[in-house]
């Protein structure tokens, strides 16, 4: 019973397929294939804009590439404390950016607010060529504590970034981009560009997909000579068709949507049944649950033979992770095995 | 008919079947899988050596790593002229090693030789620090001419190489390795650590894989710390099970080799029976061939639907490549053809 | 009437003399000059321990090259978020390092703390490869705040970055090197490796010298071609005796403690002559004095011709450096306007 | 008797001189004093065009913020194979860009030609985003084998650099520009801007300053953000009057024309009463000769206590460099010496 992270699940089957009838004969490589051309086509019907769709096999890829387009090695990235590409990539930013800085801001609910991006920008020039110059806003979207930007927090987010003294590129990180979408119900368009999103990570593999994400870019601007600077990182696949291929299925038939869906509602699910008795760090509004528990309740859990992580830094606070091919069945046994344990 | 790449074939059957065998239910991620840490078993005991094993989805990516493991960002690399790694990567391992400087040698049959080698390094040292460290060897294996080196050619190399006033670590690029070895008809080990060899990507992804590359390090020193250098680089896939269940795959029943086989056999059955009439560059080892034609003929050939690379800086040379998944049948129609233009 | 930098100051008279005295003939370049030899066994004297110099000319090199000695691109580096390393180099540690992080924590006064230190480190390594490395502490001596760190708050930092799960290489910005000394009254190997630190700073720039600075290294494991990194940096002056020579006039007959021992007594004596009417944000231990004041008191002293920087991030904070150069007569100018411009 | 290096040449009078003057009191540091402000006056009148002038204490530090400006790290630089930025910089510029890549040419004299450089670019582009991108052209002027390009050959080669196919920016490394003005005779703006040279490396040190280069920039495009660069390579030197002031006095009266006017002259007599016995390698244009001896005239000049080098990689090759502070009584007894050693 597997609640330890979306990235330990399957493929799921429609993906998987897809892989089997993407190997058929001999296909241009390095992303001049059929699946690639259909996938910008895709997902610019889908986006409804412009854009430029880098296919990669990591999240961090992705993030690392927006960073190195939007920020030269001077500049400086505005990001949450949390921030996946601040706390999970070893650096990766830096690397791709040739050492820019990332300024972590708090934030309440795993969020960056408006007024104190503000307020980090507008201290800000007093150092003329000794500081960092501002570059980048980069947000990630579900958040690394599973709650969910609205699209007017996004969108005033964004136009502090965009005032025209610091015209910051927006960034999204969305590892788990489809998880918010069907939590917030709009298009993909709406939490993105329309609300000032410049580029985007837009992560398929927890969500159902075996190695998938793109870097997709909605401003030229920020496209300039992209596909040099991810071959130079060693991003290029060669076979592409089979990265493409999964993204294409991902998205058929709304299947990313379904997927995401399934994902939410258990971890909904889960946050009701127990919200009661537990006490969650964030409201649940994508596929993670954080809760803090006696220590002697998570070894008994533990034991009972679920699988999660205990968050770095605590003892008494644990992840659970909802993926697409999580079974009701092993929730229902979490709740009742939490029920017992807990008074 | 496709002569281009091997890049543009398809998968090999048994390696699709092994992505979906993999694809059973959770797995942790971030390459604490079973299949992950069978494939270092299966490499050592193949190998015959204490090996750590990096999986990779890119060739270029293992090569950039490697040079990142062993060369600072004030050393230098040493390596032919024509290696991929110096011509084809967009600056991949300056990129990877934060600067570092390679020397092209020349060398012909696109092989450097010991003497090469040794007159280059004798001929540092006389600046101190106004000029770059040797530190690295990098050698192609088959080269990107479509020869071999034989063991004694690498042994020679090597040994220049390790002379203890510059022990330089000593790196095969092996994107076409299988190659190679059934060429030599030797042991994975007689051709890599044997020889002097510390560091090899091993690409399986030209040889019938979807995605999979590794890095191979022979030696702990040349270690230390990769894993952080690969998650910051963006490559830690997340859902490895799929990248090793590819390359043990692979590896069972010696599939590589019999898919290297095939293609050597039909290059070198094409070899025979075109050289008389034609001019090849260099002779055929492996699974490429590189041969000069009229213009006229080039482009008839094209018309007849034959695909290959006009090579770039020439009009009137063409490189054909013959994959796994190349059929005897194209291979025959391409000489009738040949044999109908020519005189 | 300056307060505003050290780095507006003149050139100490003999430091003037001793440019004229070496400018005698030819002389080896590149450091390899009797100058820069003597620089060498004149620290080692007065360290009392074997070092490495490197002569430089900007503080920014030294601690950029420090950084880099001590900490591969996927590592980081401890330090006070107020640290000039972090805050005013616009980013050199993360250029020389490659992308380093820099981990910045809170501290009273300018100064971290033991404990503070011991809780960050104690937080990592639960990622694993997912985030950067500890790999160094750096301390400002004296502080961005011009207090002094005493000798047991640095051993007691040095002992906790010490310990072996983390064994840190210990950094000493020492900008301001001379006058912590003369605070302190203890000699510089007390204040140095004697308390853990293993590289230093050594600024004479801002006490009295024209372009001097110097990286100094005590541990022979950090020194690791530190003079390829320099000349990569662009930081091996060729005519390197000029800047040797104004260290070691810097140094002769005790010219550095006498002109940091004015520049302090002249801090002091306007802390204790205003400590009473005016809120000092820190201490006055070093050569510096942040105080506030009302916003019109701080525009009528401008008026009236004194000149330092209101500091960035507040209306009504102002820095006052006291140099070498400053005159006693303009301190009790300021001293009399400021007793008549507050009640 | 000193033939090693302009380098080790003591600093002339007058720039002493203005070093003395210029220690009047206080100065704003970083670049915003009186002298550096002048010095942009003086420089833009002299070359007659918009120009940025970004004062530095070494050469190198100059040529690879050039490099950073204009060559991204996905890019190449074009020079020759025995350019100082290529083979005795240790790898400045491929640190600076953050990885670019240096395309050696082969040349005539030390010098690039036009022809050369057209088949280099011509060969690019056919492999896409797997090549480094052509960015930069860096010509030295005068050339490390102390020959001149004349105006025709600078121009032929940056018409090529600026075909809008390629629109190379195009560099000078001009550390010993003024041994070059003189030799041409013509006037500075001919030699640079007018000639289609968008940034200048301006050496003063190796012509008679303590510690004084300049990157002079004609083109405002190429200026960005330089500044922010300059910083975070530990470029910024605080007390920066003491460099301005240096290179205003080298262009004072003619004094850089004067001391430059010296060395050649030394040089050209040289070659003109040894040329009929002695072999040089190439024409004496500016202030140095490299000929070949017999290595025991070598050993013999050494022992009479004549200092030069032995060019690396050779046994019989030396150099001489003839300074502004070379005497011409010892050239006049190198000379005889040499007469007396050769039949």
């Amino acid at each position: 019973m597997n609640f330890r992270s979306d990235n330990e699940a399957p493929v799921a089957e429609p993906i998987m397929h897809a892989l089997l009838e993407a190997n058929q004969g001999f296909a241009e490589s390095y992303g001049y294939d059929e699946y690639t051309q259909h996938l910008t086509e895709r997902l610019t019907d889908l986006f409804e804009h412009w854009l430029e769709v880098i296919p990669l096999v990591t999240g961090t890829a992705a993030n690392a590439l927006a960073i190195a387009q939007t920020t030269p090695p001077y500049g400086a990235v505005y990001c949450h404390q949390s921030a996946h590409l601040n706390k999970d990539e070893c650096g990766a930013p830096e690397f791709y950016s040739g050492g820019a800085k990332l300024e972590d801001l708090p934030g309440e609910l795993g969020k960056l607010d408006a007024e104190t991006l503000h307020t980090a920008l507008a201290a800000t020039g007093a150092h003329g060529e000794h500081e960092n110059l501002p570059c980048c806003l980069s947000l990630t979207q579900s958040t690394e504590s599973g709650t969910v930007y609205s699209i007017d927090e996004i969108t005033a987010l964004t136009r502090v970034a965009k005032q025209p003294q610091w015209h910051l590129a927006c960034h999204m990180d969305g590892s788990r981009f489809a998880n918010a979408l069907v939590h917030l119900g709009c298009t993909p368009a709406e939490m993105t560009w329309k609300a000032g999103i410049d580029l985007l990570s837009l992560g398929a593999t927890k969500n159902g997909a075996m190695l998938a994400e793109a870097l997709v870019i909605f401003d030229p601007a920020y496209a300039t000579e992209i596909r040099r600077r991810r071959k130079r990182a060693g991003q290029l696949v060669s076979k592409m068709r089979f990265v493409s291929a999964q993204m294409l299925a991902w998205l058929d038939d709304d299947l990313w949507l379904q997927l995401a869906s399934h994902a939410n509602a258990l971890a909904a699910g889960f946050y009701q049944q127990m919200q009661a008795k537990v006490e969650f760090l964030f409201p649940v509004q994508a596929n993670e649950a954080f809760l803090r528990l006696p220590e002697a309740v998570i070894a008994q859990l533990q034991e009972a033979g679920f699988a999660f992580h205990v968050w770095p830094g605590s003892t008494d606070v644990i992840r659970l992770v909802f993926s697409h091919a999580t079974k009701p069945a092993d929730c229902a046994q979490l709740v009742a095995h939490l029920n017992r344990l807990l008074p």
